[in-house]
């Protein structure tokens, strides 16, 4: 570290100080500390960008840029909407992170859900950055790393809770967090602008199932030492009070044991909720009930938190799914997927009775052990339906309490705020609704409101002691995944599909003479999801007449541009289907010379 | 009224008298009273059918069969799930009803909700069948009518709360409701087997915004007189507690307009919601404000309000859209549709600045006054969102007491239980979910687990002093509407559209020699909705080369059959498209003899 950086203005003013770098400080990173220290000696300002998670759930990433220096703050994808038909997931536009690929020293991690993490093996596909991430959260990248056969070139850089690397001229300290998945963690980021504070997904719980409660001590040290800005998620911004504890659920999990009796019990919850599923297995222990996962990212899951630590097993309490039979109803439990009534989940499976070695019935107490995320409700809600109508009990939504949030809800952001004590605030994680809510509460403890910014995706600050502004934004979108194919999906295609969905087609072949123009074969109509063709016979004759007419037509008048018969075609096979049906099938005319 | 009847066993017996047909009772319908006593002297028993309304929300239709007279009460339409993909609504399976048309006495409606009265055209275009209801149902049912030029030959009979019909050998005593659109009716059907109670929807409020308190002494008096079964609505069974008073919403609105002050006030409500519109003009009346009606139902709802004097309003406090301009934003209040998120409504389009007379910004102050129906969650979010975008205020769900459900919630429920004390009962309008709420209700209050049928769509039972018992189904399902269809979409054509929506398609066209079968032109490829074409021609180069050798091969092979070629094309090419983009896009080839 040199001089100059030790003695310029920022250090001297004590406000934003990075002292951290100097407790217990490591550098696992491979870029230069302070390296462009010497160049500059007015105090910088940090460029903060965000790739997504603005006006969004999911598909979290931040970037933050110093004196040539990037890092990213997660890389995550988004489900996509109802209107994104047929895409599998959405991920960042990595443009800018491409353009910028010399400048980028390293990915941080706040933990491993997939709208923090499920972005990167599209970014490292790319460009190779290393990644820093807490055990737990390395070990779900692995997997995910594997898949996509990126492991053996990925450089994963394990860092524990409380420890603080350097990435080029930024420290950044993982603070412990408590969130609905272990081993969540804050960044503190010493930067020569001042610190950030990112606080990932978190939330307080005093009393968590495993791991300690949320390093509060070290929010408040960080905020003792100057904080220049404040990014904090905003998922709960619009509830009041606090967040319940995960213990809760321990309760309520213990009296649902023992209503259910002589049932076999079986518990839909996250996959990635390490500690809910703990809680399950130590009911089970407890009741003498063995314990089987179903589906593939529960099994997976477990796997990587048992082998690493965060899930403890008593011995001989799993049972593979295949032994279920040997058990009666009440010497079991069974842990699955299917919590937001995914359509091939294994709990909407076994309600479909679709499900190869789960059959659910009269038998069966079932615990739907999380709330439906906004836009799951209907499906999850029919689940239920169907598990019902079945003669199952289901436990489900607000009925009991054996489900509490992952996040922090407004009292607990307010603690948050208070000890960190930044001098700028940018809300993060979530929708319009959440970012302004989030806004008002800072506003609520004193915050000057040109001090806060509400950004989206694309939106590019800097931010020094001088003030927050907005500077030209940079590229950034929704990449789509459908199948093996990263962006060739877009919107016409989306467009076509909307269009395909809602109204189906009408295709009208014709084989036209290469001199004349005139109809050598055809027109021969085909149409798919438009009507019942047997009982519209009709209908798609006057079509095909209609069609021939206008083929012969434009013959006669030695019109042979394809792309003007077309249009007619379109035109006015379209007006018939509205007059006669008030639809608006696509219409594809195909022509062929012959 | 023939002395046999009068004289039967179930009028000795005094349980289920039908004393109700003579207070007041007046005879509206063309059925002949009592017309079948002479044929049978043993207590007969009472056919109820469900046409729709069990296990779903909304086409709420249910028949009553006595004698050889039906009864239908109400006949509603559903809105589509996300699965029916371009359907507009979901109407009844009329089958039943064209097979016993001749039985059928009339149709008495509870009230004037489309999930109630939507279905009528329909029903109507095949089967005239008098009508029974209240003047602001039969209102909105005479606009439906019009509109599909049904209302020349409709007989529709205005019957008052309080009143007496009889239709056949039933008589119907129509029992004033609270709900949230006025002139909302219970029904005490009394027929030779005993009284029926089918509550319509229904909520208890004791301060109604206008007209009264639900009638809870004729509940009572129908109750000690005896009655069969009680058919009740479920939609709020999973509630606990009580639906607050619509009169806590007038305190919320006149709490926010006094807060909107210099705004202009937009306020999104349903458009049936009369004494919802009613307290927000008296709110605007007593701030000073004019009001505009914004959306087509909107304004067509209160005009037959307005008409039948079911909405007041002040003398020149309605403004036309076009004026907005001439006043101040603190000089006005706009009611809106809009919200539930409805993609053409005014409210969206306002949101999505697509609104020809009205663009929103920082001088909104908006209140969605009501809540999301379940499956709207997210359309209603991305609306609020957009609104906040443009910089206004927006009060949305929970936030403020702007809504309250029309619905009963379980202490209602249970009082209604307590009064009626039926037999045995039947919980209607509702999910698996809250059908078995509401029977686990019943069963809390003390009725026997076999006196409780919970049915589904078709489902017929008899029931008689003796028991309630199912019978074989009726014919039933949905229909779906689609522009003029009605029907022509079914599963075929859904799945197509699903199939095309998800994956696009792909055509391969080909003209063949007719004598020889060998390719003359093509194949061309045409793609819609599956990649971007331009950054896939490779891709779409190799799939026209393999249909080619596919055609090729075929005539070679002297294999003719067109159905077994094509079935080799769509399986090669489906499988060449999924190696390469693990999709499956619908494969149409499309063959022509030249």
């Amino acid at each position: 570290m040199s001089n100059q950086k030790r003695n310029n203005g920022f250090r001297l003013k004590n406000r934003y100080s990075n002292t951290a770098k100097g407790k217990g400080g490591q550098n696992k990173g491979k870029g230069k500390p302070s390296k462009k220290a010497s160049e500059k000696v007015n105090k910088p300002s940090v460029k903060v960008s965000f790739l997504g998670g603005l006006n969004e759930i999911g598909k979290n990433i931040t970037l933050i840029e110093c004196e040539g220096d990037i890092i990213i703050v997660d890389c995550g994808m988004a489900f996509p909407d109802g209107d994104m038909l047929g895409v599998d997931l959405v991920i960042p536009d990595f443009t800018y992170i491409e353009q910028n690929a010399d400048k980028v020293r390293g990915i941080v991690l706040t933990h491993g859900h997939e709208d923090h993490i499920g972005g990167l093996p599209f970014l490292l596909s790319r460009v190779n950055i290393p990644i820093y991430g807490t055990p737990l959260t390395l070990g779900l990248v692995g997997n995910k790393l594997r898949e996509h056969s990126l492991m053996s070139s990925a450089s994963l850089n394990e860092v524990m809770a409380g420890d603080t690397i350097t990435l080029g001229c930024m420290s950044i300290k993982f603070i412990h967090v408590n969130h609905s998945i272990p081993d969540a963690v804050a960044f503190a980021i010493n930067t020569p602008a001042g610190t950030l504070v990112h606080t990932g997904d978190f939330k307080i719980d005093c009393t968590p199932i495993t791991g300690d409660m949320i390093d509060l001590s070290s929010f408040a040290r960080v905020g003792d030492d100057g904080v220049l800005a404040l990014l904090a998620e905003s998922t709960n911004a619009s509830r009041a009070g606090y967040t319940r504890t995960e213990m809760l659920v321990s309760e309520s999990l213990d009296s649902l044991f023992r209503k259910a009796e002589s049932y076999r019990i079986i518990i839909a919850t996250f996959a990635s909720n390490v500690n809910r599923v703990q809680q399950i297995i130590n009911c089970a222990e407890k009741y003498g009930r063995k314990v089987a996962f179903s589906g593939r990212s529960m099994v997976n899951y477990m796997d990587v938190a048992r082998k690493l630590g965060y899930l403890h097993l008593p011995d001989n309490i799993l049972i593979d799914l295949d032994m279920l039979g040997r058990y009666t109803p009440e010497q079991v439990v069974l842990v699955t997927t299917g919590s937001q009534g995914e359509p091939m989940s294994a709990l909407s499976r076994m309600a479909y009775s679709d499900h190869r070695k789960v059959m659910v019935g009269e038998g069966d107490f079932i615990i739907i052990s999380a709330n439906p995320i906004p836009g799951n409700e209907q499906a999850v809600g029919n689940v239920v339906d169907e598990l019902m109508k079945r003669g199952c009990k289901v436990i489900y939504e607000s009925m009991y309490d054996v489900h509490v949030s992952g996040h922090a809800c407004q009292e607990e952001l307010k603690i948050i705020h208070r000890l960190v004590k930044p001098k700028y605030f940018i809300p993060v994680h979530g929708e319009q609704k959440h970012l302004r809510k989030h806004a008002e509460l800072a506003e609520f403890l004193g915050m000057d409101r040109k001090n806060i910014f509400i950004g989206d995706v694309g939106s590019s600050v800097e931010i020094s002691d001088d003030g927050i502004k907005e500077v030209a934004p940079v590229p950034a979108g929704k990449v789509f995944v459908d199948g093996l194919g990263v962006g060739d999906v877009g919107s016409i295609v989306l467009r076509d599909r909307k269009h395909l969905g809602q109204d189906g087609l009408i295709i009208i072949v014709a084989s036209l003479d290469v001199y004349d123009g005139h109809v050598i074969s055809g027109p021969d109509i085909v149409s798919r999801g438009f009507v019942y063709v047997r009982e519209s016979e009709g209908l798609l004759d006057e079509v095909r007449k209609l069609a021939l007419d206008i083929l012969e037509d434009c013959a006669n008048r030695n019109i042979h541009e394809w792309g003007i018969i077309k249009n007619r075609m379109k035109d006015e096979i379209s007006k018939l289907i509205g007059q006669k049906t008030r639809r608006s099938p696509m219409i594809l005319p195909i022509l062929q010379e012959v």
